[in-house]
């Protein structure tokens, strides 16, 4: 009773300063599109993607590598195995995904105000995933620690634009790799309490994530509801490995989520063209969704898109292209005619610092990905020099996009406040609205409020010592450091979690792997 | 004839560095868009605000302040005026306006490869129009010169993704404010080839410009065709006042295009609601695209959208909100239906240095009015500080946006090749796309190549100097300049231009207003 007290008097005090620094209107722990999907293939053009996949997946086929129970789900199921490959009759896997895969879901976070509904017309945003490095304008460029991952941590749970915790926020390189999920999942359920990612690489990893959330919501909970979100990537061409095939196996005998994404840098893993490129990506995340239904009828599986340009120049990856746009505004549409939700990557960058490159590739990246309906967006915020590195501004100057794009996401309002017919008729020609009736009841909901924007006359910016962006958002994440209450949790829970994190972790030998 | 094929020598030249640069595709002087527009208004929303638009025309009406012959073609159309009111019955503004206007027409540059198609599916990108200060990385922010004009000039016609020579692309504050429009307009046609803006403000210099483009073009070409783009603005709410209704008589009696283009900064000019907004926008582009077919039927007119919001707290205007998004989105549906073209205005920041807040603001902005189904785009490129000032480096970084997004609008290509299917088969499972004979066949055309991005390694990048990308784009605006060749003109009709600037010059005293 004492605990809940005091966390929902916590949470009134947070909301209460949130709104003290400009958030006016409620939020929700997740965004609900009033505005449509953007459509960039017509119906004709669907089938013909659909029907390459299905070309590819009876043709060519996928490989399960080094996974044995993978084949025999498949084998069961009435596909063609041959070694490792797999063969499908056309049809086969949407019809198996079709039957039990369900269209929408609720992922539970540990506070239920932050559960968030995944699928339909509801969108999720969640911090970048992946970095070995961190960077910030203080301290520069350097490999990630565990305390990163806790800052890192902290100052997305006090970002409002943001309605998960995310997994892999950065890579604590100072943690043995084979304990470093330990860590990370200990860290992400005491200082956050927003929905959860599972650990990405490997059954045993994952078996960890499903133990330590079974301790947090309790055994039948798990059984029954999802807590967990997983990634499986292929290794794009039609392959998926058993480190990815061996989580994905977990979650969903779990009924934990997994988001089924070919991991595609094209030109290199996938053709050069976008139409090969969505056919091939329909493809692998055909099968990857069946697998998951194949497994266990029913857990909730997305169809993930990763598909970014590789530089013919140089080979690199690139960002925020606009065959990275179509694609992924095709791969929506394919996702909702399948009919499961839609995962996707937001504020993609290569760019090596909080510039204007990172925000040009990342701010066509984010909106496509919303445009394209996404259910989920992953690298909604922090991501830089393609994905090696997470930025302290970056993840602040990526919220505000986000916040705008959440407003954006509400669509038009047509009520008869909106419409204003009063006000226009009450100023007339040549007046101004600055002191009407109407501005007077709308001014402190009216407008998105940038937290980074500097909108000041140059003489006022210049008297303010002439800060860049990144100067600015400097300022912002250490405010939300200084403003951080970490959300309340179970002592017994605290002290169980703590006992299996370290008993695990004598259980094995560090290892750099 | 000596003329024309050093024009055509020089204009190979070109094209064959731009392709050596990396514009592998060739380039239309326009976009054709083969993407859909992004609809934010259900036919019932829209129809409320057109209802709404018909209720403001009717019970408020318009002012034109101080020009009677204004009054007098209303007047005779049947509208009813009264002091310098207007009102208009329901649907009359909108029958006139559809009687006549054209729904797409040829403006005409002096290098006939460079005329544009403005309305259907077509879009122009013009750069900025109007800041008074001027920026770079070597000298910072001061008033703009007749010398920053020109350069702006050639760099603007060195921009493969520029479509339009834009009208004050900075303003040359060493000139005399009453004879600036001169050596404006000479320095557009002496420095570029493509089409030309006509001065905005007041019939005196609106004359200057047809009467510059006549010696150019001839009197009879452009008595019958559109070689001149004009914007008007409103003083909203509700008025036009002379300086603007002088122009636009002008360039309407000559058959020239006036964009009609209601400038709200929202809450302040207009309702702080979107819907509130649109309505008035709607009711001003009516009221004054509809006197420019009273004044001469046919003429083209645009129906123009700037609607930006201000700041609720400072008061200062705000760009790239999402609120300006969803205003522009429903004001190019607005537009279609009333079957004129569309104009806006893209790449808006209130940032004053070229950073991330220009770019998350200026790319959010772009891509909306892309979406938005504009037809031309104003400020495409090279606005800072809600448009006071233009940087250099900020018209390189925006340049390579207009390039993503006129790629962007090529839409999917479903085409055999495309498809890639021969590919995807022949590299199969587990191989990389490399080396397959359909790259090899696609890799030239493959993929925009970004001009400003830096997509190396951290460990590159940092070895050629840690560049951000500001620094970057001033490598590429100077040897733009350094690379920049004036485009052939008839000696003789530059003598003539000559003589006509220095005859208008000597029969005006200097004046700065």
């Amino acid at each position: 009773m004492a605990a809940t007290a005091d966390k929902s008097r916590s949470r009134r005090k947070r909301r209460h300063r949130g709104q003290a620094r400009g958030a006016a209107k409620p939020r929700l722990p997740y965004i609900q599109r009033k505005i449509a999907s953007f459509d960039i293939l017509s119906e004709e053009g669907l089938c013909l993607i659909e029907r390459n996949a299905d070309h590819i997946l009876r043709d060519i086929g996928m490989e399960f590598s080094n996974d044995p129970e993978i084949l025999d789900y498949f084998r069961a199921a009435g596909a063609d195995v041959q070694g490792e490959r797999v063969r499908f009759e056309p049809g086969m896997c949407r019809q198996i995904i079709q039957a039990t895969a369900p269209r929408q879901y609720t992922q539970h976070a540990r506070n239920p105000d932050n559960n968030v509904e995944i699928g339909g017309n509801n969108t999720v945003l969640s911090p970048v995933y992946g970095p070995a490095f961190v960077q910030d304008l203080d301290q520069g460029r350097r490999y990630a620690t565990l305390e990163d991952f806790t800052r890192l941590n902290k100052i997305h749970q006090m970002i409002p634009h943001l309605h998960h915790c995310g997994g892999i926020v950065c890579e604590p390189v100072d943690v043995p790799v084979n304990k470093r999920h330990l860590d990370m999942m200990l860290s992400h359920i005491l200082h956050g309490d927003r929905a959860l990612f599972g650990a990405l690489i490997g059954s045993e990893r994952a078996e960890d994530s499903v133990a330590m959330v079974k301790i947090l919501f309790g055994d039948d909970f798990v059984d029954q509801n999802t807590v967990l979100y997983g990634v499986s990537n292929t290794n794009a061409p039609l392959v998926m490995d058993d480190a990815m095939s061996g989580s994905l196996k977990v979650y969903a005998k779990n009924n934990q989520a997994v988001a089924c994404t070919p991991w595609m840098i094209t030109g290199a893993m996938s053709p050069c063209t976008e139409a090969g490129t969505l056919a091939q990506l329909l493809a692998e995340a055909l099968a990857t969704c069946c697998l998951t239904q194949l497994i266990r009828p029913g857990t909730p599986c997305l169809m993930g898109s990763f598909a970014t340009p590789m530089s013919m120049q140089s080979g690199a990856p690139t960002f925020g292209m606009p065959e990275a746009a179509k694609t992924v505004l095709a791969a929506g549409q394919l996702a909702r005619r399948l009919g499961v939700p839609f995962h996707t990557v937001g504020s993609l960058t290569s760019s090596k610092v909080a510039d204007s490159q990172a925000q040009q590739e990342g701010t066509m990246t984010l909106i496509m990905a919303v445009l394209a309906g996404a259910n989920f967006i992953n690298h909604a915020t922090g991501w830089l020099e393609g994905g090696l590195c997470t930025g302290y501004e970056k993840t602040i100057i990526d919220a505000d996009l986000c916040g705008k794009l959440i407003e954006f996401c509400q669509g038009l309002d047509l009520s008869e406040n909106a419409q204003a017919m009063q006000a226009i008729a009450e100023v007339g020609p040549g007046s101004h609205f600055l002191s009407s009736a109407h501005t007077l009841a709308n001014f402190e909901t009216a407008y998105y409020r940038s937290s980074t924007a500097d909108a000041n006359s140059y003489e006022q910016w210049h008297s303010e010592g002439s800060l860049e962006t990144a100067q600015r958002a400097n300022k912002i994440w250490k405010q939300m450091l200084a403003d951080y209450e970490q959300p309340p949790l179970d002592p017994a829970k605290l002290e169980a979690l703590r006992e299996y994190v370290d008993r695990r972790k004598a259980a094995m030998p560090d290892r750099n792997y």
